[in-house]
């Protein structure tokens, strides 16, 4: 960083003063967004603006910016159909311009969006994409304010789906993420014991996440999403619906926040379902193991099997140009087979109709696994989860990770498949 | 609940397995909202409505629809200005009649919901309320398309000024919160370690945390607002800004989140910061200690002297009827009288002006202690953090959670202030 920059340097300080006072902006260990990884990113995306007939989009959602900028800072990205992009960024502009290959403007207040834009694209554009699918409608009318006369696109669904296929370079970040799932996994057999809450059995596998250097947050694009890790779920637990578009929700610790982990006790005999999310510098996976501490209802174990079979039917079909419809009736024609249709992707009012999910800087991207017609593509990555719920007793099924090669499907997670009795 | 209803007794199952099937939608453990606190919410709430001359509102958002209905499930809380409000319920319908007191109606689809508010209203609503300060603009429009010729009202505003009022209840619930941040402050001496990454010792209290009970999920009601526990900051990493709104941030474990814990090890002599989000059955507290290995500079110690006594200052002037500013400019004034003024609450840029925020379903709720003229009533809850940044050293100040009485202020967080150094 430049010792122009007042925040790196205020006041003058003396040589060891100002070594002190050099804030580490980007943790070392990380693995930050090359420039050319923004470069490629944002030429896509002034591409679709163009095809679109928008003459200049302002993004602001937290994971949009991290995969346009680099950086989540409080920021304004405003990107011209044509021409240079620019992140005006209130809150820390230091920081911004360490994290982010971008040229960054400091944005002393939205107030004063209106008059950079239209110092950059010389009026307002007749057309400005937003982010209508995320952002509130208040701040929406701060930007019809602060830019009169222009018209406003929804550009979220350009950027998600443009998101969807991931380049080389992320789909090892969401490797990374997966080999995260894989070591913690390792970790549970020490950790598992008969009695301990189901919270407290989280809190001990989440702590060994975040010694691997989990994020913590875990972004959902929904309104009202929200996930905690995923869901550790033991015996009837696993078959708790909830208000989430999920297979399985849980109890959870109230119903201020109905889902995942409870106080019930893990016992033995019982499925124990590690529904788990890993996260590394913004990129997930998603992951699902069964552990039992001692056997499992021969009833459990006969449906595990069908969900290994609901996945290999899907690793035989899924390729690029196969619909996303063709791939849910694979898994759904095994679970049906079986006899199993009423228990999969949960149960009653509460069954869902995918299979799967696209996964990336959010939880909930595409191409969603369900009868709808979008083609997998390569460079698509999504999580399959064939399960099955049996009320009273739980859930059980699988969970990998996986992306959309040339021709086929390639598995993310490696951890052994088996159910795990300690 | 009862066994008509079809996702709690699918296909008429016998007696042992109906008792099998009967899922637990509330944890035994937890403090339910009681249905007294939830009508008088709903009246004050429809006085708002018909004081601002709005016919009806729906509450879709999960923190306001916890609040004034008990739950969280996939719902649309329709509040005419007058008469009975319903819940609306797409998923799951028998959970949120276990969870909530109001009457409870099943939601197909969205699609439905205007004719469902119609059957209800007589008409549609000619000016109806949302909460347009978070819902989505493209969610915004599907409102519009279901309810031809209403005029739409923000009720955000309205819910989070009255949210900022809690009841003895609601108060306690803070209470217990807090408790739980004081518990796991007593049990962090046991888990501190010279070279510790942050990351992995932000995780060993966590797990302390998630085995008592701790949600996980921090709700911020801010658009892109995200916050994970808090934040372990250690020696410089306390001075590290970032885009939050927080007077300290933290490097984080990449550009991705840009804040909290990062893989810096603890060292010694160093202050560490214990930034802690407690929170139990969706109510939380915020609270602030600092730690060390070996003693701190004097420099340092000293600040922490000036934040105790910006703190008493405020507990000496805060009461009903006095002003947030003038709340704010007491803590402001004994940073200023030590020469601390351009350490306080940030440095340069990144510096914030306030010193406390409310908290309660949110992390950001009212007041803000600032240079606001809102004033202060009875049955407020905020945290109160008066805290010095220095560059390349860290950060050092305290954070308690207060409530206001009828003639001052209560601290709900007890655990002792002193510097502790293990």
């Amino acid at each position: 960083m430049s010792t122009a920059d007042p925040e790196a340097s205020p006041a003058a300080p003396s040589r060891v003063e100002a070594s002190l006072a050099a804030p580490t902006f980007v943790e070392p260990r990380c693995t930050p967004t090359p420039a050319a990884e923004i470069e490629r990113r944002l030429a896509a995306f002034q591409a679709t603006l163009r095809a679109l007939r928008i003459d200049a989009a302002v993004v602001v959602q937290n994971a949009d910016l991290y995969y346009l900028a680099g950086t989540v800072q409080q920021s304004q990205l405003l990107v011209p159909a044509d021409g240079e992009p620019v992140l005006f960024t209130r809150k820390t502009v230091a920081r911004a311009r360490a994290e982010s290959p971008l040229s960054v403007e400091p944005l002393p207040s939205l107030r004063r969006l209106g008059e950079l834009v239209v110092e950059r694209c010389g009026d307002v554009p007749a057309v400005v994409g937003l982010e209508l699918d995320v952002l509130p409608v208040a701040q929406f009318r701060r930007y019809e304010s602060q830019l009169p006369g222009a018209r406003f696109a929804d550009i979220g669904p350009a950027l998600v789906r443009q998101r969807a296929i991931k380049s080389p370079w992320e789909i090892a970040r969401v490797a990374a993420a997966a080999a995260l799932a894989d070591e913690v996994f390792g970790r549970i057999p020490g950790l598992l014991r008969e009695g301990l809450s189901e919270a407290a059995f989280a809190g001990l596998i989440e702590a060994e996440a975040r010694a691997l250097g989990h994020q913590g947050v875990i972004r959902m694009r929904a309104f009202n999403g929200e996930m905690f890790y995923g869901q550790l779920l033991s015996g009837s637990s696993g078959a708790v619906p909830s208000y989430l578009d999920t297979p399985l929700a849980g109890t959870g610790l109230s119903p201020a926040i109905a889902q995942g982990a409870s106080f019930k006790a893990i016992g033995r005999g019982e499925p124990i379902v590690f529904d788990f999310v890993p996260v590394l510098d913004g990129y997930m996976a998603d992951f699902t193991r069964i552990f039992s501490l001692g056997g499992l209802p021969e009833q459990l174990a006969r449906a595990y099997e069908c969900a290994l079979r609901a996945q290999a039917a899907v690793a035989a079909c899924a390729r690029p140009g196969v619909a996303c419809r063709v791939v849910y009736e694979a898994a759904l024609a095994v679970a049906r087979g079986d006899g199993l249709e009423d228990r999969f992707m949960g149960y009653g009012p509460a069954q869902v109709r995918f299979v799967g999910h696209g996964v990336g800087l959010e939880l909930d991207e595409l191409p969603v696994i369900s009868p709808n017609d979008l083609l997998l593509e390569q460079g698509m990555v999504f999580a399959l989860e064939p399960k099955f719920v049996f009320p009273g007793l739980g859930a059980i099924g699988i969970e990998n990770t996986w992306t959309v090669t040339a021709d086929g499907i390639e598995r993310l997670t490696r951890a052994p498949e088996e159910i795990v009795v300690v």
